[in-house]
């Protein structure tokens, strides 16, 4: 049974006006409760949190628990605590898969396993997006046809700004002329990372088959084998002998160490 | 003409007691001025800054009119503020060099640029290390043997916690058993990294010339083709005719983005 | 089920004197087959090959239902044919798993699968060698400890010639001051390939258990999702619509791809 | 100077027929006359050769002169002596800079490099494709903008079967809906390697001023720092003390390396 918690920042959703109507008749209860109900499934155990509640909606007793945490923010980054986006990274680091939904490229805790600014380009028009398959045998891409499109879609094109190690699942073409890595895995001590670029909010993309289908692989791929607590000393005897002479062993430098 | 800066965080140099004194003998003005010295040439403007410079060395005036940035650091690490960390790395994302030394790997700017915990093994025992080159072909190794030895050196060992894009120019052996990928290069955004991890503060390692030659080749290797600013906006028109009809047309839809 | 295939060139334990009786002494029926053995367990079907068979142990009817094939070879590289190499190099793209042991880094097949030289330093005294896990969360490093010897070893050393893309999974410190890649995965079209290099024949190496641990993890690792045929067309109709007119519409250029 | 060799098939350019016409008028002395021509320079030397030339155009006095070896083929891949490859392969592992332009990706010494098939998607109806630059700061890159386009091209599209290292400086939106990695640069051993897409024979594509800046920015980032010869002995005594008593010492296993 693998433990996944899907946070979502829940905010477009309970907007006034129009756009917040366009979305709602989407996902109604929001992005967070309908990938719930649509990715439920045997072997999964799925919780929800969101922005609004205690702790952000990942105390500890949830966030070391989930094994795979899915993550969606647009507006609000802002407001995501450092200290949350420290627990975050630690739990990653220990062994947490990690799925960044769409705009989250631009989040607190995407930017902080990167350590590039994560920038791109995009545009709002409702043009078609067509994925590819790059890697026809990772276990993402199970089951997805070699190429699909969406209808209608927000635009992020490349440059795309990630370190070299991302592994390319899927590329992404749009009508309007921009190509984008928009599916790509990384690993970060222990944790596993995939990044997913679609599923804007004023388009119903996570009622689509196949993106269900790669964010549903990409949850079973992403669940750790173990969890590694942080190594309680890095300090450790020799294993083999030293026939060196410390040239400083006369001379006491622990006090160097704090 | 180069522009290169040495921080330094400067604080086991002037410690008390016999310790501080072993240090002082091998760095009478710090290690930052030793670099200084040993790396002077014709075509690097060299300069110094430590922590406890006003703006912690590293005013915006210098840091961005500096090509490439060596950064040594120890016990100091929490002192950082986090407002230079952010600085530093928006500069490095820009296009400025990083040269990370020794116990740097535990900076804050190491890691926010990892992404990763950067934790490893280490003892302090005065063994034997060895390097071996391992891309004898790249800029940073060229007029270094292929192997070669610091007589003492603190042992850092695997598993280091760094990201796997980190080509590997050096990996050591140590005496004690373990080995170490000691020389690292990664790439973010437009800034090129190098991680050197021999550097002991009470051993004379930034006096031994392989060493030097190392430090001097990657300062080079690092330096800037271009420095980019970020993109004045990601949000551009179509360069392509877009025929698909957006179904929001209709509705106001900017506010999303605030 | 997963099929396992264990090749062996066979030749140094059929040789006569001294050395081939020390061998003998480890390996009576060779490596091949004391690593079936070794390896037994319910959810793998081991069959075991070698050099001196028809077609050189590796008819289609046995290659094309392989899963995971282990490869140990060292005299006799040069006299496995080519067309053999193209075989297995053709089964590896569609999706097998290959597993190269030892000095099977010079085999023409692995050396064929990485496009470099794979030379490497190599020593044989009897030195002790000392592995480190890299990768701990690894499938392949599952039950492994963080570090392990084996009391005696040929040296393999750096630099070991592969591409930048072999993902370190253990690292090798060896007494005489040498260290090595010495656990490596790749990923070629549809196939994973792991190269493993303990293993040499006049040491009992393949009875010690984590060795054998690190291969029994490895052939599970390695086993195909699915086996991907060789696409039968590469010249797909256009997905959507080119409004571009080709300028060479009027003539024929069928005959430019003969 | 950096010593050049463009090699061209050059069959298509001699082709009987409306097709062999319209190449003839783009290309009249052959492409790699064209490309010659084209990026004459003060700091390159460049010669021209061709596969009905003695030795294939590249007997060992040309090739080792050469620093950096361009390669165009289509329809002769197959007619190219193995020999050959291995002489080519040879002289990349020592440092030589070797750049495959468009359908050579299927040329013999490119999937030599790979170990990977190297096939594609492709398809020759004239449609428009868009490049856009993926590694802004990478000297490849150096003043070409951000995206441009060519009116005509044959589409080359993904999945393109590379490996994992290929770091990619270039990505291809084509108007039939696909995408590719049109510009990706490797490391094998001493020897740099950067495959470019654009170039199909029947297009003016060579007289692009950004395509010919592509590849002249090419030509100097792969031209080699030094040739490393294949290093005469891999077989270095120990350079720490061996405490391990070999328990082969009373026997001569030196008979085994034959």
């Amino acid at each position: 049974m693998i433990k996944v918690t899907i946070w979502n920042e829940f905010v477009h959703e309970k907007q006034e006006g129009p756009a917040g109507d366009r979305i709602r008749a989407i996902y109604p209860n929001g992005i967070h409760a309908l990938l719930k109900e649509k990715l439920a499934a045997d072997d999964l155990e799925i919780r929800i949190a969101s922005l609004d509640e205690p702790e952000q909606g990942l105390p500890d007793s949830l966030l070391n628990d989930t094994d795979v945490l899915l993550w969606w923010g647009h507006c609000a980054h802002a407001k995501v605590e450092n200290e949350l986006v420290d627990r975050i990274q630690a739990r990653v680091q220990a062994g947490m898969g990690l799925i960044v939904l769409h705009s989250g490229h631009f989040s607190k805790i995407f930017k902080r396993m990167m350590g590039t600014s994560c920038s791109l380009h995009w545009r709002e028009v409702g043009e078609k997006e067509r994925l590819w398959v790059v890697a026809p045998n990772h276990p993402i891409a199970q089951g997805v046809p070699e190429t699909f499109t969406l209808p209608h879609s927000e635009m992020y094109g490349e440059r795309f700004e990630i370190p070299d190690d991302g592994k390319i699942i899927f590329l992404s073409w749009f009508e309007g002329g921009n190509v984008f890595r928009s599916g790509v895995t990384f690993f970060r001590d222990n944790g596993k990372i995939f990044y997913f670029s679609p599923g804007h909010e004023t388009y119903p993309i996570y009622h689509d088959e196949n993106v269900l289908k790669v964010i549903g692989n990409a949850i079973r791929w992403a669940a750790p084998i173990q969890i590694i607590p942080p190594r309680k000393t890095h300090l450790p005897d020799a294993d083999e002998t030293v026939y060196s002479k410390d040239p400083n062993k006369d001379i006491d430098t622990s006090n160097l160490h704090k």
